[in-house]
């Protein structure tokens, strides 16, 4: 990727990349070994506060799920960025694991998910798109509603 | 692997192979990168309609699960030879994620995953096996009881 | 890493390394492929019993579940030694995922695969930070309160 080209694009779309996230203890924002850079799964913050805590099919719309999912992939795109210096030595996105705090009866987790799918597009380009599961979990860090989680390839 | 010899398995057990899925909006069924081809998660489908939707423990039997996870299986299949034109290219199965929607006191996740292992290896023999993770989530998407996502490792 | 190094400092730690699991009918305890060792998700299990079967938030307590993933841990780093002969093809750790059996209301999961994490670093060193994901699931195999899935890069 083109660290300049993704950059005009993030702010094209008037998204200001947030400070990476720093290494917590045990575990590092960002693994990069063997061609592939990790992510640790992103739970989506603002000003030091869970985006949209709660359940999907409860307290959560689909709209704001599908922000919190965006918000936590514009993480992952800052602690990729962070980790690596830049853009430039990302070949392409891998996969994304998107899991939401859902009820039992909540069907439309692709819906929720898309809000992180689309942004990595949106900012990406066709090296953005990838390979994605999308699944309901009990419950997540923090009380947090989705947690993204992004594999990426690198040149 | 061998396409034919693939192909020809799958004829022996009976199975046609469904048409690939389509790529859905922001994400792929298959990424190719970095050596490896990520499957995005596959939800069982049946003429258009998610085969056995519902919970394990509940209201999906154990050989229900086992049959839908067979089914999302043989879409990841599909799915690997749309995206790779055959199943040549495919050096081996690395990794199975099995999600198993089910209720808190379900203990039986891998019974249900059985079905998913045991068809790749029916299918792709040793270079099927894998290394596999089964996990009972709180609902998953159209309300599938059963997820699968395959990461294959290429020649 | 060396494998001598991660036995004494298994040894320092008062940790002895189970028997490496089994390969289970379909699917096997670690696959190595790509350049990745990917290790089945593990359940901790001691003297041939689930170790604290339950739920965060209900009947397991935050240091009950954190013991519970470090024992995953040890069988990982087990499954991987027992498939390799030796810790020496291991360049580093990628990426560890916990599954966390957890009511709804739970919001402490990582500081139960911390359980996990910070076993890994005090055993393999700075070649044992990973990127992590940690989540909240309905139920696991075996009524299992953690399950550790590992995937480590080889040299």
């Amino acid at each position: 990727m083109n660290d300049a080209d993704v950059l005009r694009r993030l702010s094209q779309l008037g998204i200001e990349l947030p400070p990476p996230p720093q290494a917590l203890a045990a575990y590092v924002p960002v693994r990069v070994v063997g061609g592939l850079a990790f992510v640790a799964g992103q739970v989506p913050m603002i000003d030091g506060e869970v985006m949209h805590p709660g359940h999907l099919g409860d307290d959560i719309s689909i709209e704001q799920g599908a922000e919190a999912a965006r918000r936590a992939a514009v993480q992952a795109l800052s602690a990729l960025r962070g980790s690596l210096g830049s853009f430039d030595p990302i070949e392409a996105l891998a996969q994304v694991s998107v899991f939401v705090a859902a009820t039992a009866d909540f069907t439309r987790h692709p819906a929720v998910a898309n809000g992180a799918s689309e942004l990595l597009v949106e900012v990406l380009g066709d090296e953005g798109t990838h390979a994605r599961a999308a699944v309901g979990v009990a419950s997540l860090p923090l009380g947090a509603s989705v947690e993204v989680a992004v594999t990426a390839a690198l040149r």
